[in-house]
């Protein structure tokens, strides 16, 4: 049994979820540290995660018209300044590339905090004619913002892999659709495939995308209460258009400005799914991101081996024919007790178990990893008992944080109740807001909570008739809540 | 016909080859220049090709035991100068990161040039027993090299992408196996999917990548004459191993040193698929790799519109719901002779017209991109026929490139000989080569010529008993070709 103490979780997610989140990525070999503050190596088994979001999500922009390009990973300092016109920057998060070979550079290089700035003027030169639109670009890459913080893989890194989607639109109708569809299938990839039911949302004016004329957001609350932004769609109005001159001729020849958009998801995504499900036997993941969706463990005495074994060897045949992703785990050197441990900490969904017993009875048991439910289940229509049970575990993950969710969501109609509540039990709290931003500060200063989002619907009816904090009309209902 | 001329291609592909690529991949909207010199834009027809050369070369890997992670874009100076041990570096042609936001960075950065020096103390950490070997990893992603040359696009630009594949080996036949085994799919891939026939071969010792034991390569005959090196594979030996210190357990626990490998292929294998099929017209693609596969060009007059387009549509719509990538081209803007040379620029393999003949007669007419043939024939079996006609326009293809590739090989045996063939032909002339760096300085100095490579084994009989050059035993033959 050595070496299973080293393998096992030793911190608890809800005493110190924090620590526990930074052992289960480890021991999970999902991510390790690198020898620069703020940076990650994905290993595989993260990776494998990262590359199905990405098949599911490119899936979706390809079947909605997305085309894939790339654009280069540096942007020359003077295409940064140009933006200016119409947003404050990331200056302060740029990390500047000054020398090539033994040489200074004439002009510094950014390297890439986001794309507008490069991609925007290539499109400008692309549209001629209301012919060419819309253009939908989008690109897989890896971004770089010097915040400097804490690593927390996929949470909180300087260098992180993400999409980026660019599209431009002959008017405001055709941007706007655009800005939803996208936030709509980043919804579909968290509930449907990650297993997490997010709110779809709006960001308050004050911390909206700089230029842009709304963003849009779907959040997931964490188990620590804390609400994380999951994927942004922002409608950017004429604003960039202007600044970099997207114009096309419509069909009378006569000239008019774009619409454009722009949306991203990164790997963030991948953070707060090992967030949600995982627990303190290690990672938890939803059967259609697991790089193994079924472990086999046979478990023999001497005198039975070469049957259990086979029988073992045999289901794990016919799941793989099927392109179910299966590990039979035949090893020697290892017991049963350990395997269980090892696939439990590396978030297999089910685990199917074959000793003797099954062998006579032609049986196979299953053993759900999330909550360790087991269920004997006969031998025949094998795939289709084991899509079942994919199916089940699927769903009791959603319901978990489906009701964790539901759960979370208060109101609140002063500032003492909104600190109290969020202070008391975290999630979010709901309050009339005048739309002020002032209006944030006192939550911001006493609990670091925050805004999250705003109702998408801007004629929706506030929660309250009044600010929560200044008393006076309420715009619209704020959703407070700690962020990441 | 407005556009026409503008569209069309004007340089020629025989007298001026360079000018001529340049502007293949920029009217068939492959790439455009970046602001930067020696950085490109990779448009979406020009990404989707990569995409699909990855998909290839990726589910290869895969079925192989490659598993994908991801390093960080940027390497400490304090790492690559661990490498110094046994290689010279990347330092001349290292982009340096020296600022992060508004501070100078405590140790610079380097935007990785290739990735052995961080990924291997990684693999040195996470191999600790025989049985975490092979460890096989790879990543996509793009690598950064100063070379201060003139930009031609997916061939020489600064920032490329490729994939760098990075293996551990309990000993030299397995890392060996490895070595061949990437090449082997390196050479599947040019022969089996961008349809050109490549020599496998060796650098010569001077040649090789630093540190490596062994460099393997591919080899392409591009229609200038030139050779391109599409892929490479090497054996590194226990060389980075020592460096960075990947030891393992063997069965009876001692320790041993690890064999590794590395090995790449990059977006260059575009631009010599571009080059070689392309042709004065345009774009050649083959139809694995293409955006669209087939373009439907209906030709109707006013009173049959409607039968032709539908019949149009009708065939479209089959070969789509059988997985063939089909346009149809019903621009009423347009007539069928600008779309004819539209698609044939842009790389269509096949064209299928659609006359009231053909609706009358029910059949269609199938047009290949490479040399025009026509034939027409019945729209029953359309599926097959139009799979037919596809792999015979890869076969056209392949057939093209290999009877160039046969007639540029020659021998000769002396110095006079070597300049005299190669500057009168260009491509490859194989002599006999005495091992020896020295012999190859006057012909490079000459004609820029030099020994793209040797036999892959190492026993097989120069084809001259002396060195062409000084007339010395030979020791093996050499390739010599002047190299991009």
């Amino acid at each position: 049994m050595s070496g299973e103490q080293e393998l096992g979780i030793t911190e608890s997610k809800e005493h110190s979820t924090g620590e526990w989140y930074a052992e289960v990525v480890q021991k999970a070999e999902m991510a390790d540290y690198a020898p620069m503050g703020g940076f990650i190596v994905t290993r595989p088994r993260g990776y494998a995660v990262w590359e199905r979001i990405q098949d599911h999500l490119d899936g979706w922009f390809k079947d909605t018209g997305v085309q894939n390009a790339y654009f280069p990973l540096f942007i020359p300092e003077s295409y940064l300044e140009r933006e200016k016109d119409i947003v404050e920057g990331f200056d302060p998060e740029v990390a500047w590339v000054t020398h090539g070979g033994y040489d200074e550079l004439e002009e510094r290089l950014a390297v890439r905090p986001t794309s507008e700035s490069i991609i925007t003027p290539f499109i400008a030169d692309w549209v001629r004619s209301h012919r060419d639109l819309p253009m939908r670009l989008n690109q897989w890459c890896s971004v770089v913002r010097w915040e400097a913080t804490e690593t927390k893989p996929f949470f909180r890194t300087k260098e992180f892999l993400w999409q980026e989607g660019h599209t431009a639109h002959a008017d405001e109708d055709g941007a706007w659709d655009e800005t939803m569809t996208r936030l709509e299938q980043y919804e579909k990839l968290y509930e449907d495939v990650l297993a997490m039911p997010v709110l779809k949302g709006r960001k308050p004016e004050h911390d909206k995308f700089p230029g842009a004329h709304t963003t849009t957001t779907v959040e997931a609350l964490m188990p620590d209460g804390k609400s994380v932004q999951g994927g942004t769609s922002h409608y950017l109005g004429t604003s960039f258009a202007k600044a970099f001159d997207i114009t096309y001729s419509d069909e009378n020849e006569d000239e008019q400005l774009a619409h454009t958009t722009s949306w991203g998801l990164s790997w963030r995504s991948m953070g707060a799914l090992i967030m949600t499900h995982s627990d303190d036997q290690g990672l938890v993941l939803p059967p259609a991101l697991a790089p193994e969706q079924v472990v086999i463990v046979p478990i023999w005495q001497e005198d039975n081996k070469d049957d259990v074994v086979e029988y073992a060897a045999d289901v794990a045949a016919e799941l793989d024919e099927a392109g179910v992703r299966v590990h039979l785990d035949d090893r020697d050197n290892r017991n049963p007790g350990f395997k269980y441990n090892e696939w439990e900490l590396k978030g297999v969904p089910l685990r199917i178990e074959v000793g003797p017993n099954e062998v006579d009875d032609e049986e196979i048991t299953l053993v759900h990893r999330p909550d360790g439910e087991n269920v004997v289940e006969s031998r025949d229509q094998l795939v289709d008992t084991v899509e079942d049970h994919l199916d089940t575990v699927f769903a009791k993950l959603y319901a978990s944080a489906e009701e964790t969710l539901e759960g979370e969501i208060r109101e609140a109609d002063s500032r003492e109740e909104i600190l109290g509540t969020i202070g008391q039990h975290g999630g979010y709290v709901k309050s009339g807001w005048c739309g002020d931003e002032d209006c944030e500060e006192p939550i911001k200063e006493a609990i670091a909570a925050e805004i999250a989002m705003v109702p998408l619907d801007r004629d929706e009816e506030p929660v309250h008739d009044e600010c929560a904090i200044c008393g006076e009309a309420a715009e619209e209902t704020a959703y407070w809540a700690k962020t990441y």
